[in-house]
């Protein structure tokens, strides 16, 4: 990665559709060589998508959480947690699921339409774990 | 927005740079008839636009983290806590800043080099809150 | 619902046994009118009903409390909180009983005749969850 | 107070605008005996007065939440929290401001039209003490 | 109970073995007339009985603790609380042990030998819920 | 320290206003002979004293708390703790005050009157620390 | 132990291999005698052995770590709490493991080649306790 | 480092003082050839120093705990952490002092001649921070 793949990036940091034209004009290349450097940014693994921003709330989002997961442990301790990281994040409502230092947890972030919702959801993550919700106060 | 806003969301978010060539073939549409449907749901608000997914690891991100802080306040009580959210999210490091019920606090996800630029923003962010902080560990 | 009917709520807010005469000398209506309007009301569900403020000391009442209750849950996770909220609800002691935000509990506050009743109602309803209680001082 | 008085009560807390007629066909008393019943358990202070019932959701009431109040206290320990508690309870979406043990503080029960509304009374109340919120899930 | 009966409880918390002649000759009673008023205090259950204050350090005792206690309960949330009480206070090591508010616990004050005592008796006491210990630090 | 010793504070023990008369009985010696040795085990301060067992509740307790307090401290950590304890120690509802380990703070044990003693304690001691409030519920 | 002893203590703790010669000269006696008392502090057990110190960092530990771990208790709160310590510090990534107050718990300080490798490690752990995780941030 | 120096340092943490000879016999090289691989391991920093293993207990030690300490900072959240780690790790009770995860803290690990050291340490690094402490129990 030299400094023009740094340029590349940013620019498609701002608008990831962004064309190779016009990329290239404020970069000095050519549309075919910024198309180059990005496919190979792309089989380096340095690229891994390109993703929507969508307005949540007017999809029908009123209610975003982030819920803390104390993870359930057998009798003698065994679990599967990277399993339940796998089924957890595999809802439709969850946007991240991250394991987290502390007491020994998984940190959901999830987008609810709205808090009947959000029960409904802390009742079927309850086989996981003892579930703590701080809902996110848009300001 | 009807189903085939919904369809056409759906193939951008598995890959946001998709043609609306291809994304019309799928749908039953031409391309233009895509490209007016995407123009009027940014119109609308409900595309924000399209973000790049990147390889933080391969980028130099080591350390990632979770951190909440409990909002300082004057003596009087007073507070510019919006001023302090807008603050912190124009932080190169951070990547999502949410205010959140429970202690009255605020949520930061960071992304650090190593531990070392992890403790340089904690000293930076003090200025703000009380600060705790959970390491999310990769599995 | 208009400016009348919100002046209307207000006086039976202070006193929910005021002739609609009264109400309709204030607010310059007949009383047939005022009752027409509180029926209404009525049948939308915006009023539920007409309760009683009593002082309960007087009844002998000496402790009041707040008491979170963590729901237990069963080997798979499984629960009836709904039930559970029901069956705590039709208590006697139990003026309210919510499920709140945070460590996944309900919140049951709690009139009782002195200490050794609430310890009673302590051990009833640790069938439901694991208790926390605090102590309502009156000043 | 008698069984009579007792059952009285019973009949005014399932409908605080029972008629004295009807309550007396069910007592077996006359109206006159039982309005006089009712005036001297109001001025014996047993009955307080009589509250209506709405439904907030209807009058626009989208978010409920407890908040707990740690009390600030000057430099020498000094504090009005009797004022302060005074203060509360005067504030429009105040249902109920109780002192109470565990960490030195307050219990405030809260009703706001959205969370925007129940953030700017946390910044309201910020001046009497460190908040810590649990929003109510209807379910 | 009169002035003259508070007068004799003072003295006795003074000294519990304080002759009654010499409590009589500050109280300006005779003696037997002082014993006869003792006699009643301990009918009625006033006075419960007379204590001995020893140095528990001279007699072994480098180890003093506070214990919570946080009851297990049965499946059924079933729990035999008060014979759990009864079953600590009566060994040897335990001077007070109260239900308290809070955690739905118990709060043990104990004297032990040293840390190893204190060790075997938290293994002792682990068969009647999860303890927590703060070590008493005399200054 | 011999057999006879721990024979005599046992009985003292179970009553500190035992004759030596009795003791001496019991454990075959003389009464001036117990006496004696009672006097040693003054002079070596074994015993420091002889207390009361009242009944509290007869004389008006109707709450008792136990409350830890987090010691404040000046702007540079500086503290008179001891002096702290000391002060508490004196007041008249306090039965035992200790510095205990976890959080930097004491463990005081009060009997008040009734619940607006112990808030008027609370405001008292707000002096010295940030409070902490358990009710003990008698059982 | 004399001053003589001290000293040679000292220096044998700012380096461990120091020869008895150096040591000798700079105490004021023969390698001989210096290697006389060492022995002796050996057989008494005031020196336990000699430990290398070495840069963990180079030799592949990226992650260190405290982990707290409260202890799980059988049906009956039988536990072989002894033998969990002894499991733990026999294991490789483990510098210290101790019983301590507070939550009935064992501290282990740990060192690991990396994130992943703590985590295998917290699910090794898993079956003695529940365990909290806190990084240690080299600073 | 290869298989032969990973062999000497193994044979030097379980005695830091042991001859090069006999290390030398038991790797197949002469005691100079040893010398110059521990030599060169000290050059490159892997080998850091050689430290005495002592009884504490037989010097003297009666109290060891682990303290955490969350950071004063001042009016605008500046602070000299780096200092005070500094300043913390100079006195001579501490054997370390680490920054963590979690709330902003420092955790110590301190050994004191006995409780009564141990609170004036408290008193001590009072000026830095707002200490927990939980107690080593050895068992």
């Amino acid at each position: 990665m030299d400094v023009l793949d740094k340029k590349i990036l940013e620019m498609l940091e701002i608008n990831a559709r962004e064309s190779f034209a016009t990329i290239g004009k404020e970069v000095g290349l050519s549309a075919p060589a910024i198309g180059k450097r990005v496919r190979q940014m792309e089989e380096e693994g340095i690229i891994e998508g390109y993703a929507l921003k969508v307005n949540h709330e007017k999809l029908g989002i009123e209610t975003k959480a982030y819920i803390t997961l104390v993870i359930h442990r057998g009798p003698s301790g065994t679990t599967g947690t990277q399993k339940h990281i796998e089924a957890i994040e595999a809802m439709e409502e969850v946007q991240r699921c991250d394991r987290i230092t502390g007491d020994d947890c998984l940190c959901v972030l999830g987008y609810f339409r709205n808090n009947k919702h959000l029960v409904s959801f802390l009742e079927k993550i309850a086989v996981y774990g003892a579930s703590k919700t701080s809902i996110i106060l848009e300001v």
